[in-house]
């Protein structure tokens, strides 16, 4: 098997993470899973939606867009369209969903962080990337809520949260697939998990054949040893 | 553990399918999982979307639905609403892509066929209820194409495909989800599969505590045999 | 004068009520003319539209919506579509005034109760239909509130209303036309009509040549001698 | 009796109808039922919906507007508000089918006429103001065509329609019903009628009471006593 | 050069301001440049927009908008297409900013005047119609609060406010371009004074070539003198 | 006067102009005028908009977006809202006139030219960035065509295009007004011009009092002298 890439079958994308890019932002980071770029801002809001009001709980929640020529060839704009599509919203609501899960929303008090991923440029993998890169930014705004006496960043952020994508190429099960990979690939799936290793969603689809229990164990073992890797990035990162 | 249901956990609810139950769809299912009535038609359209057509291949494409009341509280309406939710879509897309696991779009010539799952009573697991109908829609959908001299059913339908929601609940790997028990656990999984047993989608998330890989383990081992079943349901209904 | 449904021109479908359908709604009924299959279900809300608020008055509302495949060809979703089309507002405000004109909505007390209307499968004369199974899901809401002491059935629901489609069919008025009938009826009109014979009202269409006033007493008269009989069935079914 | 206005039960407000109101319309015509204000224009297009392509037919269709302040307190634009709302919608259903009661759409040729009927200034009775109005600018655009040799009008236009909305008043039925008097009327019905007598469209409504059809026979009568002499005022205009 | 309209370079077409045109509104202007007609309607609300609550000042705003066959081909009428177009929006803002410009929101209380410019027929230079015409609806609608002492006028309105497009046609500066004329020139500018003679908006646009800095002080020039008079006609018409 | 910036009168922000950072688009440039950013992409199209069909003639047109936290406080983002708001539709409609008064349109052939420009950060100045960096954009992309044999850059593209902002802050005119500046400016003014000087657009408003012929006079001797640098650095970009 030979990947598009080049690379071993384990081997991820070369991933950078840029914090405070965001003249505005409480949080962000800018992250790079090879040519895939990730715009992520996390912005602080004194309000909680009408219906978690007077809960004295807080929420987070994420929005995804892309830029039209993100993509190889130019998508019509959403705003233009009218509309979010039905993939926007899946992966925006997957965003959210892996976020609070390492959030004690109590800790937070009624407040609403709203972290939006935006692809700058898109090679495959988006959505984990976004994941990755938003708890960077979530992380730096309750850094600059700590300094400001409104929460303590450790009671409220538990645990890290990282994904990746693995799939099976030409029978191979491999780590991170790029947009040429993913496009051919038999089997693709989603991974994101904690810092300690636990699981928060897995997403497997079968684009080709489906496939076996043994093989989603394979991809599962390549997405943690992935995800680890992203983990110590973040800790390095945010020191 | 107790559930709600007093079910034992690899315990289905009582289901069972009924075909041919709408005039005028060339196939169609009613499928009742305990309280979780969906309807299921399978409309044949001679065109295909436009990015499709002239390639000799056809479509299959679902969408997905649910009457106001039938859920505890009423939902608002989506057409007054004047768009589907995020959840709606994620819904149907998941029921298409799993139709399309077991059919073979180039067998089926230039021509589209719609399944419409539409909940007429809900109570849990509705798009994995759903799915399971909606192989039956489709195969009479087929069958009716069949008796017109314009496919081959065996040609076309590849294989059968159903799902089944498992969950862990109050640390309990339990199989069939109802509403309550979907409500207060800590793992929701879907999977969908094939009547040879391969995996189409699986789509774990933690509510809670994340999950570990062995507990996935045993959610699939849950899912298989209560796919199994459905399976064989399948089979007697369309005999 | 042959009907294609060889009815006689008095003759409506058979007709039949069925309550307490819907496991989650206040009240609930699925009314069969024939193959005209209508889901119609009461639910029961603690506030009232805002511009009613305060004036210790409430509401009753309808909404009316189809299955796409509910009729001969599969319909585009309304939800799908983004609105709702002309033809749908206009059936649900005529559901919801012939309601309201047999409700004492001051002795309701400031509480809104939405009757929804949905068809499960169409062959003519949703709109009557409707109105007419309406009828029952409200009278099963309001008991549903008068075991709870929040109001007296029959001090709210004043009268009957049952409605019914008459037309002329080749030269003869002809009550109840099924959607042959109705394609090339030369008239059509829709009468709803309350216990006590009152006029609520009246939708007459010349879809060929104009029609008389002579041929509207005609009509008038088959809806009546209807109407009256619908009367009776909503009798029997809430005894 | 003593109608606000007070003029006597059979007595219609003051009636023009302008000609040639609109410089760039193939047809229009200004008509005031007192001050009610409805402009009425006419437009011809070269191409029929896409659903009744090539079958040698044309088509006539009505769209309905009201300018934001025509009514004595502001309503809220409908392109700003995003939609046209269910009112407009079944107006402007009712003005169409109403003009194509009267047209033979097989000699108009494959080509569509569009008649906007945009209320300037309301004082009750919209509708009714606008089909009479629109018959005028209707045929004026005919006489267009004719003009230049591509329809002979009374070909296409087989006879004259007009319409009247007559009310019951505190017990007594009367013709022409303005603001005021409709909203304190008990019963409220649109009556749209050939130049030769025959109904076309009959919609009655009872607001407070049901009535009765003895009351319906009242208002009928006044009705043609009305719709004959709005045919005759159309007849002097077009002169 | 000769202008299309015959018209001198310097010379308006007629235009005239007629109040009181609305029997609703609190003001009203029809104003007429030529072929040009536009119905101009203040509407006074007792409340501001939510972002101006509470701080004891008033907001001013203007909406546009176009009948569907006031132009040489008929257009889609906005509210059916579900949205006002990108040039309707923008020369609503332009209307609302310049009417802001001479008036003092403090003095004008917590409450909100919308300005209604329906183009009832266009021949061009329909926007600075609209806002020659808004200022004489807003003085109206100043006066009637005036007559019931909830403001001064002359507080509130601090100068008059008229607009005038101006352009090169043919290689000569010119002034008020009609539609012929508008569709051959090589510039456009619009134009946004006061009583006083300060600028308040412009808006230059090369439509081919561009222009120079000589040119725009022509243009200027013929826009002075234009709305020197149209200020003079509002002075009579309001006299 | 002192500037919050601490610029003299005439001094612009430092300005970057960097291509070739979209990996997919056919042109690129991202500009920064201090801390306003601007992604600005060229996409070639093989179509043109219906209306141009048949003509051998192109399209260049232009979209505008801005990230939802590219600003101080988040703004909700377009494609959730449904719709772009008036002030987006007008700069693309500004941004997308002017490229093409730089642009024979003939000499493109039949193709459109898309240039998405979108906000990263914004801190004033944005349209008009987005102008200057687009015409960039706009330049490589023919590049990338000629070396296809498509098009001759020079006979497609006639002339440089930039803009400025410039306002009157605290009495005295000031060139490149950065967000803290226009805030409270008196008056806002963009220019766009030619490489030749020629003036293609130019929108002055009064933000307060209105300002007379003289000061325009000063702002647009700003404008040229700004323009003509930003001209420079644009030729320096593409050398």
């Amino acid at each position: 098997m030979n990947r598009p890439s080049k690379r071993t079958p384990e081997e991820m994308r070369p991933v950078s993470l840029e914090r405070g890019v965001a003249k505005h932002a409480e949080g962000s980071c800018l992250i790079k899973f090879g040519d895939t770029h990730v715009l992520c801002t996390a912005s602080l809001e004194e309000r909680v939606p009408p219906w978690l009001r007077g809960q004295n709980r807080g929420w987070v929640t994420a929005e995804y867009g892309m830029l039209p020529r993100a993509t190889h060839d130019r998508m019509r704009r959403e705003s233009s369209a009218g509309k979010q599509s039905g993939r926007t919203q899946e992966i925006q609501r997957l965003i959210g969903r892996s976020l609070r899960a390492v959030v004690d929303l109590g800790a937070l008090g009624e407040r609403q962080i709203t972290v939006d991923c935006d692809v700058i440029q898109a090679d495959g993998g988006t959505r984990t990337a976004s994941i990755t890169g938003a708890w960077v930014a979530l992380h730096d705004c309750l850094k600059w809520m700590e300094a400001r006496d409104m929460v303590k960043t450790d009671k409220v952020l538990k645990d890290h949260i990282a994904a990746i994508s693995c799939g099976i190429y030409e029978g191979t099960p491999v780590a991170d697939l790029d947009y040429a990979e993913d496009s051919s690939a038999d089997t693709d799936a989603n991974f994101v998990m904690t810092g300690k290793g636990g699981i928060v969603e897995i997403q497997g689809t079968a684009e080709g054949e489906p496939f076996s229990e043994e093989e989603l164990g394979q991809l599962m073992g390549l997405a943690k040893q992935s995800i680890s890797k992203l983990v110590e990035l973040q800790k390095l990162t945010v020191l």
